[in-house]
């Protein structure tokens, strides 16, 4: 991997004064271009060795383009916002908004490598942590980003040289610290580690560039060009990119389905309803205020039809708890900076803190089931959805996040005397629109949409709960007691839940935890 | 101001079973209205002593309306990332935008009555504080906020029944501990304190509502009528509130002025610009790395003429620095979510941490400037926002944040000559475009509003650097050795600036400065 980059690569002065000008003018002209049409964020990693010249190539990036529509973000300790939530949620909260370029110092390849030097997770704990890598990377490049990982290499004479250079010129002596020659140390460490993660995070969507160190005038150009027929490449594309998705495959050969099966018949008298929703909601607040629950966090996923009581059933959870522990978000048009991100950043930026309680009204399954039937995005988009939703609810439950997901299901009928109701009442007349009835209309294609959701998305981690809706108060005691189970068992879990024993972000979720305890 | 809360105000169960349906159909339609509209956000604030029912007051709010347009924000132990901003940043960034309600639970209330009763400040720097809140509630509710301060009020016999009755059930017991039982031996404290700032923060835009807490379905009542009245009146009002403003005030007997005073001719040479220039971008890398700056921020706003040559100047700055120590907002037209915030918000959410570098090319004067000739703002809306800006330039230099500002002037006729040159490079062909042309028809406007802006917002604390900018050696070198001044001046303050020797905020900034200082 690294062997092109010990050649010992260098550039003349004049060579360089030469070439500088032009892709100068090129490179501010491709910026602007960028920004104009605004479909594309600029996502470029900056890594490598000590001393190979990230800072500089940084600044001289500065200098060649317009600073004004660059933001760079160094990642160091995490806040305690940052550690109370996924790991990958400070990256998430960083990615630049289309039109404009994030330069990362530092990235999602700094943990792992760091671990797996000091010996903190095995290979193949490493390889697992690479292959959410690539997930992540094909999301972002398949949510139209352009993903640029450039490498910059040091031979070992070379960054003992580089550092030497640096510590004795005034200018630059105090970038070098101890850290940085006890780094040297460990260099043939770091290029079997980085060697080994840069391959196998390779990838087509999002391939690495390793650059040589050594020259600044080399390193400076080589980014420089690449970074700019990147881009130009990028602004030519008449298409974005799309991943070979194969088209649902079904067996329908009886018409039954998850949905069809659920007894809809069920009911709850008011009595048993009242005592039961009493002691479901009292057991709800006491495991909320549950000293376990001070560092987890709990996330309600609410989707059903059109006036299935997803709002009354909120309403009774939300009864059960102190209004300062819990957000309801709900889900309705994206607003413009939300529209410059990735489908999912929008849930991102709305996860809870330790000790807090996030319910959706609505959730990121809008994108299999509205956007889908409506045909808001290409089929291949929503493909590809279910497996980064499977990966998003991942890293939250890997992270200590209870998440609980609920589809509410009434019949056709239910539906009709629902609406009809809804006209009736005064302050209920705003929950029905033009919309709801037109949406009814798709009725069979909404039912199809559930059951594909259903099925890719319901795992043994994360499972879909489906409650039979056709009676609120049966469904609203199905849902309470739902929710105390899961929280319950969640609680109980020695540590972090993990899909493998060694799994590594589960590993490191449960370290997060224990050291995001307040010293208070 | 608590006499009326003490009566022993109670409503019979019929009463309020009577009341209900009805208030609850029309604070869901208000609501509604509210959010379709979205031009008013509801600001509201639940405050009282302990055991006055405020959080059953919340939960109640949102039995009856709609929870998903209703955010509860509360504050406790600030996080690392608000302890390292000014102490109204955790507000700000809670605002609710226009068309939501944003519940209070505490507020920037809490710790100005906390600080007296503990005797960390005077009666006299409590005002201060309360001149503060008011200036903070007068703006919210000019951009267009309706504003509800709720004080629920208990008697000291009251609230030991209260109390009493909370731990004697077990379902609320938890609620109860002892920290509740030691508060009210500082009843009388409190009620002091709390009486004190309330009178002087109950103001004609933002007055307080006084609810006696005993009686739940009394207090729960009153706050249900008080908002729907207050929303209902606020939705129809047609013009939004307006603060009488004097017109500009000027005297211009011989067309002399900030501006016309300049001496545009000032040069300097390349080399010995480029000597300048090195020696001053290095003591800016050596400031910025001092200890002293790692609790501290830097703020610099860039406003000039078009084609003045700030984006020249912030590289030449930002050659100076580490690419992961600042960030370039370049201010252009607002987001929708910022749009639905008050004009200085898009501001306060991109304030630095500390040891972080914030330049912005555009600023907060955009509405003094462009808003303002443009007709993009009410003359009644610009005129206020002079105060407003120096009131928030005030509180980030009371948290520590030094604060530099730089307008750049060139002459009619050199303007001229770089929009040509401008239209002559590729590269720089993007800079220039048709609005720069009408621009410039309005020159004289902009000068006069340039002239205002210098008069109202050059402060002692916080003045304006005007930079000759016909030649652009002279003016880098002016921004970036004053820039290294006004740094060096701050950095060897011995503690926070404070605009008065016993200023609060300014005290607490020095303090809160103090307890930031990681433990790593």
């Amino acid at each position: 991997m690294f062997k092109s980059a010990e050649i010992g690569h260098r550039l003349s002065k004049e060579a360089y004064r030469d070439a500088v000008p032009g892709l100068r003018a090129a490179l501010l002209d491709a910026q602007v271009s960028l920004f104009e049409k605004r479909k594309t964020p600029v996502v470029v990693l900056i890594s490598g060795q000590d001393g190979a010249g990230k800072g500089e190539t940084i600044n001289m990036l500065y200098e060649w383009m317009d600073p004004r529509f660059i933001s760079t973000l160094a990642f160091s300790e995490p806040s305690d916002e940052e550690r109370e939530r996924p790991p990958m949620w400070r990256y998430w909260r960083s990615l630049p908004p289309k039109g404009r370029l994030g330069i990362f110092a530092g990235s999602w390849y700094s943990d792992p490598i760091r671990e797996r030097i000091q010996g903190d997770i095995s290979v193949k704990e490493l390889d697992a942590r690479a292959e959410q890598i690539n997930r992540f990377e094909q999301m972002l490049v398949a949510e139209g980003a352009l993903v640029l990982k450039f490498w910059f290499h040091l031979s070992k004479d070379g960054q003992k040289q580089r550092l030497k250079a640096l510590s004795s010129d005034p200018r630059t002596a105090w970038r070098v610290t101890q850290w940085n020659w006890d780094r040297l140390k460990t260099y043939d460490q770091l290029q079997e580690v980085a060697g080994h993660l840069l391959r196998v995070t390779n990838t087509a969507a999002a391939p690495w560039v390793v650059v040589e160190g050594t020259d600044d005038r080399y390193r400076c150009l080589a980014v420089g060009q690449v970074l700019l027929a990147a881009i130009s490449q990028k602004m030519t594309e008449t298409e974005p990119p799309r991943a070979a998705a194969a088209p649902m495959l079904r067996v329908d050969l009886d018409g039954r389905n998850v949905l069809t099966e659920l007894d809809l018949s069920l009911t709850l008298a008011d009595k048993p309803y009242k005592d039961a929703l009493a002691r479901w909601q009292g057991r709800l607040s006491e495991l909320l205020r549950d000293e376990r629950f001070k560092h987890r966090s709990l996330v309600c996923a609410f989707e059903g039809v059109d006036a299935a009581g997803k709002g009354g059933a909120i309403r009774r959870i939300a009864a059960a708890m102190d209004a300062r522990q819990y957000q309801v978000t709900p889900v309705a048009a994206p607003t413009d900076e939300e529209k410059a991100q990735p489908h999912l950043w929008r849930f991102w930026r709305n996860l809870p803190r330790h000790g807090q309680v996030a319910v959706f009204d609505r959730t990121w399954y809008g994108r299999v089931l509205v956007e889908r039937v409506e045909g808001f995005c290409t089929e291949p988009d929503w493909l590809r959805a279910y497996g980064e939703i499977n990966d998003f609810e991942h890293e939250l439950i890997d992270a200590g996040v209870v998440v609980v997901k609920f589809w509410l299901q009434i019949s056709q009928e239910e539906q009709l005397k629902r609406f009809k109701a809804r006209e009736q009442v005064a302050f209920k007349r705003f929950k029905i629109t033009h919309e709801d009835w037109r949406n009814r209309e798709k009725w069979h294609d909404y039912q199809q949409a559930i059951c594909d959701m259903v099925e890719r998305t319901s795992t043994g981690e994360s499972p879909w709960t489906l409650v039979q809706a056709n009676d609120k108060n049966f469904a609203r005691v199905k849902i309470l007691s739902t929710l105390c189970q899961r929280l319950e068992a969640a609680l109980q879990e020695k540590s972090a839940p993990a899909s493998a024993p060694d799994d590594p972000a589960g590993k490191k979720a449960a370290v997060q935890r224990k050291s995001a305890k307040r010293k208070t």
